[in-house]
């Protein structure tokens, strides 16, 4: 039973809600896992480079006790010399038990897995799908607020081409009583293509506006974003908007005291460093949980056992 | 007792039966084999790139319980710094138990087995060596046809600057009673020094023709290759040149219904992707062959007993 | 208690003893120590290329069982989407249990460590810190002469910006008896600060002179060092100079026949290759004695009893 993961809702609620309850079990007894991957190989193929998502991936599979191999770049692949994707993923797939994938190009790891012999993972397509950021931003949620419906969630920054937001939209569109705030410029609005399909064909209720300070009060988590200079069509633009949403601890002293802050990082600028040392800034705990629904993610599609 | 595999002449026809004969016996119980290499390392230290031989080197040591290191291009090693090839290896044999190399100049992994305190592969030296390479072609017919001996081989494509395809004739001609059919336009015929050797010398007999489709009907084997554009002069002769020997479903339609299609990848567009899926394509299959053969010669190296 | 070692001076010479110790067990007994780490991963973080260094690192924690992750070159890490240093570092500390560093800017380890939530050993920064090279030299001359005290070294060549010579003359300021001899042209002499702080201070006795082969017979040891063309202003300079002080067998007539010859490599031309024949040439030795202390150093750091 070959299982892909390409976008988020390739999982069912049931199938995110399993692999957070696997996550919470290796995170309370990781030696239990240890070897749980022995003899097994993961090849991570990032055709553009990403150290945090690729280290996440081959930290967790040899926490798993499995191996790792893989390229970094697309410089140092076969597609150099004139091969198609599907082939290197295909030649890559005689070799590894499970293949985590990473490409500018906006639908190849789809593409690839038609080629594969063996499970794929988008590990991030152009600026499409991500979804272990989105099982990464899920798990962090369930471990700040012990649940994944009732609460209220700003999203601030870059909506309109942060893959990351409207993945993690779509996802919790999926659970209940959620209310969505949504603060970015006009010009960075999140697209109204993501607010038909997760928002108003649901009738979830949702707020757009243009001030972090106004709705605070209002938020049990605060989704914060990179405002991604590659994104830009112009400089100017980048310079003008870049620092609109920056988080400081001024802006804090008027949020909930059990607020989470969550990040997909990298950040540039866009959360203080200060901020780091507040109890309710939960991105580095984001990063640990990374690793560990990855671990989880690597069990379901490899058919491992687990606990859970 | 230290041995280098540089060149596949390196091997008599015992040694490589024997490794045929270890790479079968990995495949029919691989489970005998997940620990063999435990605590040992092999370096993969490639000053060009090749994704498909690093990672098959890397996959195969993985199976067998042994780690990995290295660098996958020149830009990462010492020799930038103006540390001679000879020093750079000497330096990684210190550190690990067998070391895998490719290098783009013709001569360099001999070269540099001088300095090595460890066994040496030959893992491509340029226009020159690929012994591994040949051990998959090797292996591939043993599985496919049950013997390395008895049968007609077409090879098909650049027969002058295919390194794999001068290896293979090679070491074929070590085997009784085989006939060679050589398929390729006259500006890309098999170097008269290699049919010299190889053929003439031991009175062996072959064919050479512009046709594919002519001798299609009396091959057991076809060997394609890759038309390699950085073996081409001017761009010219290379568009010209390219497409001439393409493998299609209707070309196919007159072989044996047992022929067995080998090339040893990666591919551009010599073989359709359509032929992927008849049953006598065996490209994949060699792909994973490549690694199990590679795992028989790491164990022979490192002096590893073996159950064969 | 997390320790980190940016400099040689972090350890006190207890400390460094006792690493020795730790190395020369592990030589001795290197099973005992096979499955240290296991379940333990190093992270090798090189925003410059080092071969020599990062595969000593990398088979160094594979020895001990352990598992090991990381990046090359800076053009594979976030750092390229304008994340700090500081926040990559603290990203991989949050998967990996230590980690190598190494960084092109002086200092960066150390401001790095401050973000990190394991231990961070300094790989080499800039022409700074290169303290796992000097355990390195520390555990060579231990086990070519039984001791770290009472003998005459000669340190050769670039004494200006060869930073591992400045580290070196630091640590064995620290014991007893220890004679200088630096040996350069009078526009690479160690500089003035370093002579200060390590031996006018300490009342050290040392001697300089432009001439190696005067020097020669006194010395139970010689550090020879490259001359790096990247530290020199201008190609003149390094033209006229480079030459200036290669080891021959010839200049060797004249040495003590226990002499030990040390190099940090990667050489240039500055020892000639007919030395390496000599039994008096300790580099190569030297190499393999960086595997084996940077091997006690990850056990020190990760809090792993040894048994020396």
């Amino acid at each position: 039973m070959l299982r892909n993961i390409i976008d988020i809702t390739d999982l069912t609620v049931e199938e995110i809600d399993q692999l957070i309850a696997t996550a919470e079990d290796i995170l309370a007894n990781p030696a239990k896992y240890q070897d749980a991957c022995a003899h097994k190989q993961l090849a991570t193929l990032f055709f553009e480079p990403s150290t945090r998502t690729r280290l996440s991936f081959e930290s967790a599979m040899l926490a798993l006790g499995g191996s790792v191999l893989g390229f970094s770049e697309a410089a140092s692949s076969s597609t150099a010399k004139g091969e198609t994707v599907g082939d290197t993923v295909h030649t890559v797939s005689c070799y590894a038990d499970i293949i985590a994938m990473r490409h500018p190009k906006e639908g190849a790891p789809y593409a690839a897995a038609q080629f594969s012999e063996v499970p794929i993972i988008n590990a991030g397509d152009g600026g499409h799908n991500h979804p272990t950021q989105t099982l990464t931003d899920l798990l962090t949620i369930h471990r700040e607020k012990g649940r994944l419906d009732n609460f209220t969630i700003g999203f601030c920054g870059d909506l309109k081409f942060g893959r990351t937001v409207h993945s993690l939209v779509n996802a919790l569109s999926r659970y209940e009583n959620i209310r969505f705030v949504l603060i970015s410029p006009a010009e960075l609005k999140l697209p109204r293509y993501v607010k038909e399909e997760a928002l108003k064909k649901r009738g979830i209720p949702y707020e757009q506006t243009e001030s972090l300070e106004e709705v605070m009060p209002k938020l049990d988590i605060l989704y914060m974003t990179r405002v991604q200079k590659e994104r830009f069509f112009n400089e100017e633009d980048y310079l003008r908007l870049k620092d609109s949403y920056i988080l400081t601890p001024e802006k804090l002293a008027e949020a909930k005291p059990d607020l989470s802050i969550l990040h997909p990082l990298p950040r540039v600028n866009e959360i203080s460093v200060a901020v780091d040392k507040d109890p309710r800034a939960a991105y580095w705990k984001q990063v640990k949980n990374g690793k560990f629904i990855r671990m989880a993610l690597i069990l379901k599609l490899l058919n491992i056992p687990t606990f859970s």
